[in-house]
């Protein structure tokens, strides 16, 4: 006799929590690897989920004034030189095309040939590219402030890839202003982080902390990077969202010139801000059981799927009739600014049915039988509750409270991976402490093992950087909403203003 | 004193087809060339009208239970190499990337470094980098048909370019679809060629010919390809959309198989369809001016601009405020699914506001000034008309009207092109009228000159090539619609058949 097993995924989550997290982008059927490396293909399912992701987050940008374009793809280098830090940042991860033909070759393969004069980089980021434009666009004060953004694959050759956290090419958006002041500038700066921090949490479900990076975390060529940061289940953090003040580097280094009310001339104060496909594993392992993926109902792919269950072709013509029914009914309902999301599956596949939507971590799944149908009845299973506990509902009172049930799930996954991360979250005053906190066989006091560690820190480079070699441990941010408070250095005991959030991170 | 040109754009579109497009293109503030060389930098007009063909266009394919994901920019170069006449179609204009990093150089530079064991080409089409994923996918008969599209930006690195027409980079969907006979995936070819008729027709405002290509216009690879033509103001065809079977070609080349309910293995059956940024060229030269642009209004960019007007700050007041609550109402109106798209425009600039909409393009300009408002009533001009024509409406009749008012105006704008492309499309018998009609300096007998000519061919590849060579005049497709008649090859005067569909071609 087979016996379910214990959970849908193997390992669980305590068990390897990496190869988990791969074994759920599979058994969720939301991505595969790809022959090119580094590269991922996003199924159907993973790209749903970007595609609600993009039109949420789009609205969201929309109401703050952004306007989308689109920019090329290719970067000559000469411009990517135009900022150095910019450059030495990102020079170590280029694809670079340097070809425009193939030709045959004397072993009847083919070679690259047409070589260009001056070599295109794949964008790795588009201030470069972007801001050649915004020079020729911006003249007068009137044409500020300037707020564009694009949604676009970029690329980063990273060396080791993980499945929609690093991946040689990722799908993002890349906001960029321009403005006549650097306070403007600064306000956007926080502007955007606020709105990512709304969507992030309101939307995703996952609690942030905002903060802002240290110099050497910053983006190459910014004055400041703000940043929102989440913890994962396996307690590591995970950038979720950046948003840099580039004060007036990227307008020197493209000539980003414009004329002021006075008729002076001067250099505009710019700053980009970005996210990417990485919410999708965000999503993941914030969420995630050993059954698989749990989505947001604001994002997820599909709200609910139609589970019809007969026995024969008269029961069969009898329940389809009755959930075609229901499906449209569903579909008509609104659940914040979108219709619901309805999947019907009629495969007689047995228990392998359920069990593909709770992997794919659909909010709801709603079988329908002939029994149920005489009763005018629903038998409703929920994702973020036990797969086993299911209750039936009459037709009127589950369409009637379908938007506050999938809200209340909503909800649920935000307070549940709040209260997660709280738990996870310690003030750690003395070095002891904190080594322990970050060292995985201090198996002696595991109730204090690993999270985010708020702690002193002097502001010396030195200090952080031995912390990181030390533990892999770096700063995440500095919190926006940090309290003053007197201290010393988590790592050379100096005094310190402040405490800033140390964990270990993708 | 300054006077009105006759024009907005200069030249006229009889003084200069080709440059008075580029000047819209500029005008209109749509796109703009790039230093990247053959690449196009869409502003954000230009990309909001993208935004809608998107979504509408994306709706449409849904609707046929498409479902949309994401594959790799990069294609090996092993994999273009496995279908022959594929590589050998697209080999002349591939960027290759061949590097992955950048390394600093004598000079001080940078140099390309890191070389790839296999280079990569950025994706000029999918059809190898998806059938690797499709082999992945598909084991039995049960996973067909799969359907699945996918809108990226692709490469080609054309030699010729103009903006939105041919560019080296440029934004697309492609389709890709399995099935598991050659039935099925020929009618899903069709099937999306009536979903493309449909929407260049409905939405983007132009009467397009369905039709077959000849053997030497198909896509590298295809078995058939079916396309729309669309005749454009210089008579001159835009292929709007293509749909190519692919027989069993891309199957084997990738391995795409899978089981028959005998359980039997078989190769499957593939098609593959796409339509581009192109199809925005088209509607700039379907129903552009000698103003401007003529947006259709169920893809423009915003359907009517608001125009307040006012002399000094309480008029400035009192007009603003009735602008904000009359643009609050509009935009509660549903235009078919999409809410009524509205911009205002308050800046006092003089007649150059009203003509720079004009350039734009936007379907109706709203005037709002004191009297208008003490009389409840707005002033209308609409862009499909003369601009001097403008009307008073009472609010109510113009909110409660718009939507039929943006109907007439787009159905206008099908009527005007589809009267156009009749009045130019000519059935030609003889060799002396066929060369005629497509002779530039035939100045005796203008009123035949130029166009779609149908005549006979008798479908032999050289007399096709003759004609080219002779005219720059190829055969756009055979039609899909065509009645059996027997004639003579125009080029030949052998026996016929049919008749196809000759023009010059962009």
């Amino acid at each position: 006799m087979a016996t379910q097993p214990k959970s849908a995924i193997t390992p669980t989550r305590t068990e390897d929590y990496s190869e988990w997290y791969q074994q759920v982008v599979k058994a969720s059927d939301m991505a595969d690897r790809s022959p090119v490396r580094g590269c991922m293909v996003i199924k159907p399912w993973g790209y749903a989920l970007w595609e609600n992701i993009v039109r949420e987050l789009d609205d969201l940008f929309k109401a703050t004034g952004v306007k989308n374009a689109y920019f090329p793809l290719f970067i000559p280098l000469s411009f990517l030189e135009k900022e150095a830090e910019h450059v030495e940042g990102f020079a170590k991860e280029c694809a670079v095309v340097t070809h425009h033909r193939l030709e045959k070759n004397a072993a009847g393969g083919l070679t690259p040939a047409g070589e260009l004069a001056e070599p295109l980089v794949v964008r790795p980021t588009s201030e470069t590219i972007i801001g050649d434009s915004f020079a020729k666009w911006v003249s007068s004060y009137r044409d500020l402030p300037l707020l564009i953004n694009q949604w676009v694959n970029v690329v980063r050759w990273e060396m080791r890839t993980r499945i929609f956290l690093r991946t040689s090419e990722f799908l993002w958006q890349e906001g960029h202003t321009v403005h006549a002041t650097a306070e403007d500038a600064l306000e956007r700066t926080r502007l955007m982080l606020d709105v990512y921090t709304r969507f992030v949490q309101d939307y995703l479900g996952m609690p942030v902390i905002k903060g802002r990076k240290t110099a050497s975390e910053r983006f190459p060529g910014a004055v400041d990077t703000l940043c929102i940061e989440a913890m994962m289940q396996d307690r590591k953090a995970l950038q979720a969202g950046t948003s840099h003040f580039l004060g007036q580097n990227f307008a020197k280094a493209s000539g980003i010139k414009f004329q002021t009310a006075e008729e002076k001339e001067e250099f505009a104060w710019t700053t980009s801000w970005g996210t990417s496909t990485r919410m999708i594993g965000g999503v993941i392992m914030t969420h995630g059981d050993d059954d698989g993926v749990i989505m947001p109902p604001r994002v997820s792919p599909a709200h609910l799927v139609l589970l019809p269950i007969f026995r024969n072709d008269d029961e069969r013509t009898k329940v389809m009739e009755y959930t075609a029914s229901l499906a449209a009914e569903l579909k008509e309902i609104y659940y914040h600014h979108a219709r619901v999301r309805v999947e019907i599956d009629e495969r007689s596949i047995g228990g392998a049915r359920g069990w593909e939507w709770i992997k794919k971590g659909i909010p709801l799944r709603v079988e329908i039988g002939p029994r149920d149908i005489s009763e005018n009845a629903v038998f409703v299973a929920r994702r973020d509750m036990d797969h086993r506990q299911k209750k039936s509902f009459q037709r009127e009172v589950f369409t009637g409270g379908l938007c506050d049930l999938l809200d209340e799930i909503q909800g649920n996954l935000f307070q549940r991976a709040r209260a997660f991360t709280d738990d996870h979250t310690r003030t750690i005053d003395t070095p002891e402490d904190f080594y322990g906190f970050f060292t995985p066989d201090n198996l002696d006091r595991p109730e204090i093992h690993g999270g985010f560690a708020m702690s002193h820190w002097c502001g010396d480079a030195s200090c952080e950087a031995k912390i990181k070699e030390d533990l892999t441990v770096t700063i995440r941010s500095i919190p926006l909403d940090n309290a003053p408070e007197k201290g010393r250095c988590i790592c050379c005991g100096k005094p310190s203003g402040e405490r800033v959030v140390f964990a270990k991170a993708y």
